[in-house]
């Protein structure tokens, strides 16, 4: 099965398109994860693994952030390779976010580091920057011919977003709907990045079928009613990230476990996102 | 003193503008480096730091790229440590090839990741790619009031580039020379990668005194002649970039062992492009 299709299953199996994000900030993790940095492989991946599993059955997917991973070297990508295996052995799907992009036999290294059976993290997509044009992205269209997937950015919504990519998302976005129309998938393998705090029906528009990867849920404000145009008519293909917001709370507060506090919160942001 | 004029020393010590490429292909790995490879980080490790002695008082400074680290996991990642702390020892400059690109508190992990002195790299400079607007770029200039330098994706010459770069490129070329006047640096900080087999010059006239990072040069096919445009009236601003073809090779007509063979080869074509 296509990557685009195993996302359509999922989200109909869960009713709600809520992706969790997994962003590692050494400040705000449990205090129970914290008091073990002393051995950031195995605390990050304990912290990692304990979040795949208090969101199973609420998550249509992880979205670990590799950048935060990164910032402990070795032991922090070790950590995320745990946890990348440990969510396959938990059926879930995960999508690493990397926004990646390089050339040639760059572009391959980067394919088969993130997505390759015999490299060390083995996701299911991964997200790319298309600033060096299609060849960047061949690598990993070659291998959504297969299981996998992959998201381009085409329209964020950050401050000076639109300074450079005004002018070409819209050619970003065509490719996209032109991809996923060669790889024969409905809906295709190839999806979009999508702002979740703009107006997302120009882009729906311009990519009928394509998975919406849509950051800026929850804690960065966009609600429900502001991914509307970000649907297909038929109410699905976009995928709402949420991360501090379901990972991060007052849990002395809140009056329970870490783990709890965290399915608990995922569950309340994807039942205000559910299908109806 | 800045990263621009740190380069400007390097330069004007070595006579030549050769930046050596670190791109560990698994399959073209010396033999006595590749029968270690069961330990991936120490086999990693020798090789990059061999390279780094080889070219000592010829590289202006060292390129790892980092897709090839990361097909080995937390081994590779580890490994590509090792090589930047012996780099510093040897107080050989290191420019971390990474074409990183995110927001908010993900740009600023990259940045610790890359760059910081309490992050696993400690380089001295990074690549990135633009397309999420000049706010993905500014945690870096803001190290680069430091010592710290980056290098902006802003022309390639790979097939397709220019489908999507065409109408941004210039404004991303008019932000790096922005970027520099600010910080006051002549050179600044700010690089921008140009390819060597496109013509420099239009982009020389856009960004008068920046450093251009240009890949493309040796097995790739550049020679000196296709870098005159690159250049600053004066003949500097130039890193001329090579990887493969220092690298690798066939050793055993060579008659010699491989770091000695890098060596010869990073001499002959640094003495290729050294200035007049």
């Amino acid at each position: 099965m296509g990557f685009g299709e195993r996302l359509e299953q999922r989200v109909q199996e869960l009713g709600s398109p809520l992706v969790v994000g997994l962003d590692p900030h050494a400040s705000r993790l449990p205090e129970p994860i914290a008091a073990r940095l002393d051995d950031p492989r195995a605390a990050l991946g304990a912290w990692g693994c304990g979040v795949v599993d208090a969101v199973q059955g609420v998550a249509v997917a992880l979205k670990p952030q590799v950048a935060f991973f990164e910032t402990w070297g070795a032991a922090g990508v070790g950590a995320l390779a745990d946890i990348c295996a440990h969510a396959r052995t938990r059926g879930q799907l995960v999508i690493l976010d990397a926004k990646r992009g390089d050339i040639g036999s760059t572009a391959e290294a980067y394919a088969r580091a993130t997505l390759d059976d015999d490299g060390p993290m083995r996701a299911d997509a991964v997200t790319l920057s298309p600033y060096l044009g299609p060849e960047s992205l061949a690598p990993f269209v070659k291998r959504a011919r297969g299981e996998k997937g992959l998201f381009v950015l085409v329209r964020t919504s950050n401050p000076g977003a639109g300074e450079w990519q005004a002018d070409i998302a819209v050619r970003v976005a065509d490719w996209v709907r032109q991809t996923n129309r060669e790889l024969g998938g409905d809906p295709g393998p190839v999806g979009a990045v999508v702002g979740a705090t703009l107006p997302g029906a120009p882009w729906r528009d311009r990519m009928p079928g394509a998975w919406f990867l849509a950051p800026g849920i929850g804690a960065q404000g966009a609600g429900p009613e502001d991914v509307q145009g970000h649907k297909r008519p038929d109410g699905g293909g976009l995928l709402a990230i949420a991360a501090r917001g379901i990972l991060f709370g007052d849990v002395a507060r809140e009056g329970t476990d870490w783990q709890d506090a965290v399915s608990k919160r995922a569950a309340a942001l994807a039942a205000r996102f559910a299908r109806p």
